[in-house]
């Protein structure tokens, strides 16, 4: 793609259309604009599974499950879980990584699942996989990795 | 934290407040909703530099810049950056990992850089990384990876 | 630490001690250096489970199982699972993650667990746990993720 | 491939060849089997470049320099720039993640450098790139985490 369309394809994105409705967006909007819909099927101490119907506001250009939205339910849904084994849901985001495996798209309904694999006293780190409800299919797995003493000590 | 609390706290920000308005949220509006406010400095053959005031739409609870939405950033931009080695900005993404290495708070500029470290036939790799324009300071540094062949033959 | 003893410590590593028996290694020696003394339990379509008593030589400094051989060991059993799904063991990684949750120290039984979560015509991806055997506490949560089709095409 | 190969694959890289070898190997040889023939070429706070001739013994199958052994560079070059900024070369690794890019094989100049991202009172982050020293291009870029206060508080 020439340098001039990869400028104009990002400002475009960057979204004159819904300019006026971001612009009234409050803060820290983000968490319930990723999680709205998402549902609690289980929680217990390491564990927590959710499920969501794929949301048309979370899909990408390919109209399937945006990777940044995926990224961000590794985030919170991993947070949660971590949060089971004691430490409170404050503490730091270290390391978030996710491999993509298969697209889901609108209305797909698929089921988030964390599993704790370590909380200490400093680190915390989740595993976390997307699945389609339907198929068992992976669509994603990730793992965050948290920092849970005191921010000003990390 | 006990599970009860857990439950609602995720339950809490999955949004009742804000639900009429996310619920009115158009398709395909995240990447908007991530850039907005996104200005693109530099645009070079493998190398992109845009800058952005942190919104508050962006925060987190700890009212600092999100981890997902630091993600989402490291997806598109490091897509863009793809993109001016000639691949169209069509690609699947393979893998996202992102270290979080210091907070930006609300109306900090940040400074995005993404550097393309491979683009072959089928496999794109992009290094970017997120620091403050006044100090310097890195916010969080990630990599993406890209299928960039047709998507049936991933 | 000083500058010269950051020099002095890496040079020590660099092993003048051993320098004669690693300039006498073989080409390739390093999968047989990583896998001599495991043992494979189960190997089914997509899964693979294997065991071995950590050994003397994949210590590091502080006398636990190294970073580097845990790395190793996620690439190599991970490539052996995808290969069980039916691509030849060929193929080029594109990209290896690990968490380090748990030291394991030398004699110690571990257990290494290999889940192929996708492969497909071009990309495969593989999670690997090495658990305790005795406790099952996780020592290393990694991914592996492999480009399948001919390197050339990568 | 067919399981009882996946098998007979493995417990053949497994070694019975270099049984002997191996096994008369003494304790924690994996730094220098990994490190040795390294040159320092720059040693600065917070930077270090490294160079080596791939040594065969680093090889994989595909004699091109092995993935666990690129791994294992990251997790040295990288620790040893973490040091440089005052910690002790303690610490524990939290996470190790690479980007393998281009393919070096036996004899190819390769320079590695690493950078620190950060280093506080717990967490240290680095990036290390390894390139070709005749072409400058990548071979891998990948990022080492480490916990640097005292293990028993992680």
């Amino acid at each position: 793609m020439d340098l001039g369309s990869v400028k104009r394809n990002l400002e475009k994105k960057e979204g004159t259309e819904s300019a006026s409705l971001i612009n009234s967006m409050p803060s820290q909007v983000f968490d319930p604009f990723i999680l709205h819909g998402l549902h609690i099927d289980l929680v217990e101490r390491g564990r927590l599974i959710c499920s969501m119907k794929v949301p048309p506001r979370l899909l990408n250009t390919a109209k399937s499950l945006h990777g940044g939205a995926t990224a961000s339910l590794v985030d919170l849904v991993g947070a949660a879980a971590i949060a089971t084994v004691g430490s409170p849901l404050t503490g730091v985001s270290v390391e978030i990584s996710v491999s993509f495996l298969d697209a889901a798209f609108v209305d797909d309904e698929i089921e988030i699942e964390a599993k704790v694999l370590r909380v200490g006293k400093s680190v915390g780190v989740v595993s976390v996989e997307i699945r389609k409800k339907k198929t068992g299919k992976i669509v994603a797995q990730g793992r965050h990795t948290k920092f849970l003493a005191v921010p000003s000590k990390m």
